[in-house]
Formats: C-alpha cells, sequence, structure tokens
C-alpha cells in the first residue's frame, strides 16, 4: 500500500478500528498497511483514542511488548444509556401501545437497526469483561438484540428454535413451562451450534417471570454450558418473583392497564444506581 | 463543542458519518459541532472521501447549496465482494454440513456479525439506488440478514411472522403453498407494521422454489404495497423454474448429494457479469 498522510491514516485506521472491535491488531499491521514507523503509528493511535473516549465511542486498549498492539472496546457510558432508555420509555408509554390482553405493541421499536444497534452496545458495555464465547437468544424477536449485542462483542450468535428443523441436523429439545400462560413450550438446539462447555451470554427482548430464559438455562446444561450473563431489554415489572436471579435489564414495564390505558416505564437495574443517585440530587 | 484540531476531527468525523449511512448531514452541523469555518470541513471531507473511495467503504455524495451538506452510502464493489463470496462458496461446499434430507447447514454461517455485516453491505449496495421504504424478511433465519441490509440502507425492519402472535396485534394472514414440501402454510404481518403503499425491499437467506417470498409478495399486496427489489443469500441451483423471477442472489448452491456428499456452490447471479468476464479472460 502506498504511503499514507496522517490525514488520511487517521480515516483509515479510525473505521478500521471500528469494525474490529474485540480484536487485537498488532501495531505492525499498520505500521505495514501504510508503510509507516510504528512510532508514528502510536502518535496516531494516541489522537484516536482521545477521540473516542470524549465522545463516548469506546476504550482504545495498547497492549505493549512483543505480543502487544491495540484493541478496540466499544463501550457507551451509563450516563449517556441512561438518556437514551429514558427517551425510550417515553415511546413505550404511549397508549396506542396497548394490545388486548395488556401486552404491548413493541414490534417497530425493535424495528429500527439504529435502537438496536444502541441497544446492543449497551449489552455489549455491561457484559464486555464477562469472558464469553457466543451470544445466545431464543426466537424471534431477541435475535435483532442478540446480533447487534454478538457485532459489538465480536462474538458469533446461536438461535434456540421453538421446534425442530430439519436443516439444523441433530438438535438437544427440552420442554419447559412458559412463566406467561403457564403452558409447557419446547425448545431445541442444534447440536452442532454449541461447543460442549461453552461460555454463554443469553439475551432477550422480554422477561415476565424468566420462564424462557430459565429454559434456555437448562437447554445449556444439556451442553455443559456456563452463562456467563443474562440481558433482558424490558422486564415485567408486574411479576414479584423471578425463575432467574441474576440478569441485567435495560427498561422495566411497570404497569400496564388495559383499562385506564396507562403505562408505566422506567429505566431497568442496569441504572439502578444512576437513579438513586439522580434521585438523591 | 470546543475547538477541535483537523487531526481530532478527522477521527470524529469519520465515526459520525459512518454510524449515519444514508443520513443528509449539513455542513453547519460539522461545522457548529466542531467550532470550525465550513471551508475546513469541506477539506476534511475531501480527505475523508478519498479514503472512504480507495477503501472501497463507500461513497461522500456532497450537495451543494442551502439545503446541501454530505451524504455516506455504503457500497462495496462487485469485485471484492466476488472475492468474499467466493471463499464462502468454499466453506458451504464442506461435506460435513451435508444433513438428512440434502440439506444444508449453514447456521454456523448465519451465527457470525462480520459475514452478516459483509452480506448486508452487499445487498446495501445492490439496491442501493432503489428508493426503499422498509426492508422485510420472514422469521426466522433471514431476519439477521434482514437487520444488517437495513443498518447500511438506515431503513426499519418488518418481520413477517409463520404463526399469529399476540404480541403484534392485529395482522393480515395469507396461506400459501411452501416450494420445497409443497405443504400450505401461513405467514402473517401486524396491520401496524407496514404503511400502506410502502416500498419493500424482501431479504432472505435461502430460495428454492421461492414459494416463501412469493408468499411474501401476495401478502404484500394486502398492504397495497410495492416490491422494490428482492435478495437471497443462497438459491437453490436444483430448480428450473422459480415463482419469483426478478431476484438478486449472491450465492448459488448447484447440487447438494447425500450420496457423493459433493457439494457445489458458485456465486449467485449478482455476479453474473463479473464471473463472466473472468470466464473470457
Amino acid at each position: 500500500m502506498k504511503k499514507l498522510k496522517r490525514s488520511a491514516r487517521l480515516v483509515e485506521m479510525t473505521q478500521y478500528l471500528l469494525i474490529r472491535p474485540h480484536t487485537l491488531i498488532p501495531l505492525t499491521t499498520f505500521a505495514d498497511r501504510y508503510n509507516s514507523a510504528k512510532s508514528s503509528i502510536s502518535e496516531d493511535l494516541a489522537i484516536i483514542k482521545e477521540v473516542f473516549e470524549e465522545e463516548g465511542l469506546g476504550e482504545l486498549q495498547t497492549l505493549a511488548g512483543a505480543a502487544g498492539g491495540v484493541k478496540f472496546i466499544p463501550k457507551v457510558s451509563k450516563s449517556h444509556s441512561l438518556q437514551f432508555i429514558t427517551q425510550l420509555c417515553r415511546q413505550l408509554e404511549q397508549p396506542e401501545r396497548i394490545l388486548p390482553g395488556g401486552y404491548l405493541y413493541m414490534s417497530d421499536i425493535m424495528g429500527q437497526p439504529m435502537i438496536l444497534n444502541e441497544v446492543g452496545k449497551m449489552f455489549a458495555s455491561a457484559f464486555s469483561g464477562n469472558d464469553i464465547d457466543v451470544v445466545m437468544t431464543v426466537e424471534t424477536k431477541g435475535i435483532p438484540l442478540a446480533y447487534a449485542t454478538a457485532t459489538y462483542l465480536n462474538l458469533p450468535v446461536v438461535i434456540v428454535r421453538r421446534d425442530n428443523k430439519v436443516t439444523e441436523g441433530s438438535a438437544v429439545s427440552i420442554n419447559y413451562v412458559s412463566g406467561s400462560n403457564k403452558r409447557i413450550q419446547t425448545m431445541s438446539l442444534s447440536r452442532r451450534a454449541l461447543k460442549e462447555e461453552a461460555k454463554v451470554l443469553i439475551i432477550d427482548d422480554f422477561m415476565r417471570v424468566g420462564g424462557t430464559i430459565h429454559g434456555m438455562m437448562d437447554l445449556l446444561q444439556e451442553f455443559k454450558a456456563t452463562v456467563k450473563g443474562v440481558g433482558v431489554f424490558v422486564e415485567s415489572g408486574e411479576v414479584e418473583e423471578h425463575l432467574v436471579e441474576d440478569y441485567v435489564s435495560l427498561a422495566k414495564l411497570s404497569a400496564v392497564d388495559p383499562k385506564t390505558r396507562q403505562i408505566t416505564a422506567e429505566p431497568g437495574n442496569y441504572f439502578q444506581e444512576e437513579v438513586s443517585n439522580l434521585n438523591e440530587e
């Protein structure tokens, strides 16, 4: 590659790092790529690091030594995330979202890639230190969230199916009791999809009692896998006791009253500290 | 915002543009943001434009005048895409992918966000001039592809369901004949999901006869919508006649022989010209 000026190099390196999160890039890769001295590359990285941190894009970790290099860890601050989620809560409270049975229409929000990418970045920030091999979800609505999260963590995704598909090969199936309607349901995961003893992050769009997520945990036992984290976008606040103890929620639907058409949505347990700090001020 | 040096500004503007594809950004936005003269911003953009084009990231369209500004159109060249798809075809040809019934296991490939993002960029390049309002797919495997495509086109996604979910509100359902096994199946789309007369890009992971995609087209008629494009990741080459005439495919599975365990995968019709040019050379 021809020698680039610093200005062009900065543009190039910025995009290169942004599309390769959680990937160690040796300084020599950049030095060779731009036909530049390592010292110049280090100076470039210092500039990029400062902007990324000021803009709240994430961290640029530099590792010294022969095996060293630079790694971009996407991270969004909790205060920025809280602002975003608070706005989203106002959207969730629109009375026209109420469906028969007290369900809430959320598909328009879940259909916006920009929102999902932002939410994925939050989950990636929440679980970035958790030593995870794979992100898992169950069809259907959790899928885009799982991919958005996995993109920022640079991890693969496995999808648990509600049925047993011929295109998945042999699969492990379990029955579980859905928390909402107490019906027995089936979920299955292809044998090939998950290596044994994998470290798994579970992501889903909604949690009421937690039956589905608990089902995924049971399924993971069949693969001798370890659950390293559970992230749900919206949890229902109407439930006293959950089947899942340890989870991160970004928003909480405290009540959906089909009669008064009143909905209350508030930030989830991820923001507990921030919210109580705000209340004290 | 404090005045930034050109070097920091370039990093900042690069990331700003990359996460806002197909969005017109007035020069004043940047000028205000960095407390800089418009002339400096224009010079910055010229540098970014050159790198983006050389790197094959896409175009930076500048619109002059009062309503002017800059727009990033992600685009990947066909020659670069062909390289990527050719590698992917070699992966698809691995004999251990063959499942009973001649199906091919692809979930590991579809579980890699990096691959999906690359494929999404190809669809976004193929359809970027098509004046589209929304990207549509049917659950399950097409979902991540649809979102990856929609991200680069800056469009929302609607998901057609195989069943009629209570969380979707009132829906329009149709019956269709699945091409592969001739069984009658149902698909449905929430009434709220799509405005009337929407212009739709259909994305799916796999097409054999095209029954499912044809079903989606029928469903769209109920919404008075127009199909502006159809993109399939992998098409089956075993079929002589398709129910869908006009589509873009990125790869073609020409034969899956469960006896000889031989699979042939080749680039799809999107690369027709490139492939015939290569063969002539």
